[in-house]
């Protein structure tokens, strides 16, 4: 069971909500993932209408919104689109984003600390996507992030896991659930983030993007379901020399 | 479904008998990989006792036995054991493995060749774990083997897909199924080898050495799933630039 | 030639002073290096000798001293070093590194671009030690640092460019040198960071620990070299598909 | 020095003489790289010619000619072709390349074998191009050939150590030098080729389709350099963990 702040969850899959050709889709693979856990931005929503077409099936399903802050380049707009966010949706959890880099998408350490330090403070569950930076991961942690999100790879490059190294020590180091966000492309990257510990991975794209996200979704939930079950059983090490699974003395001979 | 010869198989994860603590344990592992294809070493099996231990339990199963001529280093041994094989276990199926080298227990192309060719005109049906070598792949197909079992990197050494660029040729190039065999040490590995389009893997060491086999067996029959039905649903491409999974203009802008 | 703030380098390998088994194999490893920048640590100088067993023979080389603020785990603490350095070193050159963590020597980002800021304002050439993140670094940028020194892997691990992904989009979106620093453990990792388009990297831990070191720095020089006029002349991009050096239709035909 | 059969090489770089886009640049690519070796295809030539454009500059330059049999689809072929060739050329060196397959021209194991045997036989020095398969650069050795030239990645692929994996087993088993040919597409690659222990590197498309050969020439030149002096010099070992090159203590304890 995965618990963050005062909650668990079955499962270890969280998804992303933007991209779907349609929310029907969304739901679907919502579905099919078993996921528990998805993250919608603040933007996507028309909050003054009744029946949001994004927000309504996420609602029936009954799922925890995660609303992130994406679009937001400064501390100060991400703790005001917070308070929208809380208000509209009626949930304290946060996924806290803050990217002034069009491009690439890149977190700013500097503004998502010090966002995720208010915003603690103001009563959010704070989840930071940020670099996978050992000593952010470390500060977030410290002020009160109930997990932190360093990512594996840009968003939506399906690179999978690009900061594997730094994502190790992260791992090593955390007291809170580590949830690898961003550039996984495929399931066995997802399989691979959850062999090295991590409580969680976040996908989006991958899913959304493909000819079949209701499968794909299916996919990535057995792939997160494989890599954790293979963490807790205990990994082989590596070894740069054959054991043989079979005999290699000539059998010939015990004829 | 996987198809190899004539018989049909649900699941596409191939399993080793070898290096398993007890018979109990191999026969749990098995079960919980729902695996229905078996090698086994004919060195380790006692032919004359009625209840060999290996044996009997995988009999009881009513798993395709596969067995292997691992040990073997020239095609004469290869082909003396295949027969021995074929009239002790009644089966016609074999992996054919002939590896003169005992430190990496790396298959010799030739004379892999030279048994495929033989055993497949006596009648085997023939499953040669050989190099991740392009042509000889194709050669092993030409002279009528059932499948091809490249190896992903040395066996027993749980490096994974280390002959991944090789393999992707192989798998554009076969028109039999194409299994990849040793060195996958954990399901993200295996969820890989499906992703590029791979049949079926097999894994030994890797399950057999963990602390807790059955669990790894549930772990690697997980990815093995997630990993074809990924490359069945369409994986996406990889990307150098972000692609935004959620809007990346201010949101502040359209309040 | 390398420019950073007012100085051009002929060499674009910069050197760490720490860990060679004696100061005259560390100016030998300089003088073969052809390095015109050496970093060290502060704390290795006993600033009240007249004759400092580890400065005396870098001054006597004639290159730019770098010296670092290793040690330090504030910006407060960094901005003391780095005043006692000026005053004891006669330069305002400094590499800025502050690690509070003792395990993995991994840089704070927010206390290095705090105490960058300061620095630069104090008068100083501030070159940072800094994790492979984006955005941090084009911060560190904007505060008025000469260059930028993102990590290829942690500290002495000789691991190479475990963060490449994050370095590429450092490198595009940089408007100041961009120095490769920690991690390069081999002339082929120096040579992959300069063909990506780096400026010049840093070599300590490899070169110094080396069974030869004086050799080994000669190594890392041509490798920068190497990479270097390399990235100049433009590389060949990647192809899937093999590209004929040599004819591949059948040359018989041709007689 | 590399020692292949009864020469002397200062270089262990060779050049692949095809896709130039002049002799001329051919020709000042070989100078500038100091290469002693260079392959060209025979059907490249114009034999009855009194100046071949291609052969002749080679000629003039005292390099050793080291004719191929690309284009070749069989042993008998490439027999018959390297007999050509040495009346041709006036040398019984040789490069045996069989590749039937035309797209990724992956080399034949099975012929290559067969007409390595009888060309040694023959009175050539052979060094064919092959897969990097341990057993078959065993054997390939063990009928005499000169060297074995293992694949990095496919022909013109510019992927690098694709089979880093295979080739380190090759070099490790090898008793005659080891030259890594075909995928090294940039310096970095060469370099990590010659640290792995390889005797020497071939090159040719990364070269010859740079936008600079002559500059690229030179720059791969200093990194087999860099790379054999750092294998000589005796590379650190990776390492998970940070180790200091400067002193983490806090160094403001000391004051």
């Amino acid at each position: 069971m995965l618990r963050i702040a005062d909650k668990t969850f079955n499962s270890r899959l969280l998804l992303g909500s933007g991209k779907f050709a349609s929310p029907q889709l969304m739901q679907q693979a919502v579905a099919a993932s078993n996921c528990q856990l998805v993250t919608l931005a603040l933007k996507r929503l028309e909050l003054d209408k009744a029946h949001d077409d994004l927000l309504s099936p996420l609602k029936a399903m009954n799922v925890q919104l995660l609303p992130n802050t994406s679009g937001t380049k400064t501390a100060k707009e991400a703790v005001f689109a917070a308070e929208l966010a809380r208000e509209a949706l009626q949930t304290h959890w946060l996924k806290l984003e803050i990217h002034p880099d069009a491009r690439y998408l890149m977190p700013d350490p500097i503004e998502t600390l010090l966002a995720a330090e208010q915003l603690v403070k103001l009563g959010f569950v704070v989840l930071p996507y940020c670099s996978a930076d050992p000593v952010l991961c470390k500060r977030l942690e410290q002020v009160g992030c109930a997990a932190v999100m360093p990512l594996g790879a840009a968003i939506g490059s399906n690179q999978g896991l690009q900061t594997r190294a730094m994502l190790e020590i992260i791992i090593e180091q955390a007291t809170v659930p580590v949830i690898i966000d961003a550039g996984l492309g495929a399931p066995s990257h997802a399989a691979a983030a959850m062999e090295l510990g991590a409580a969680a991975v976040l996908v989006n794209t991958a899913i959304a993007s493909s000819e079949n996200p209701v499968a794909m979704a299916h996919a990535f939930a057995l792939a997160v379901e494989a890599g954790h079950s293979a963490f807790t059983a205990g990994l082989a090490h590596h070894s740069s020399q054959a054991i043989a699974s079979s005999p290699f003395t000539d059998f010939l001979a015990a004829l």
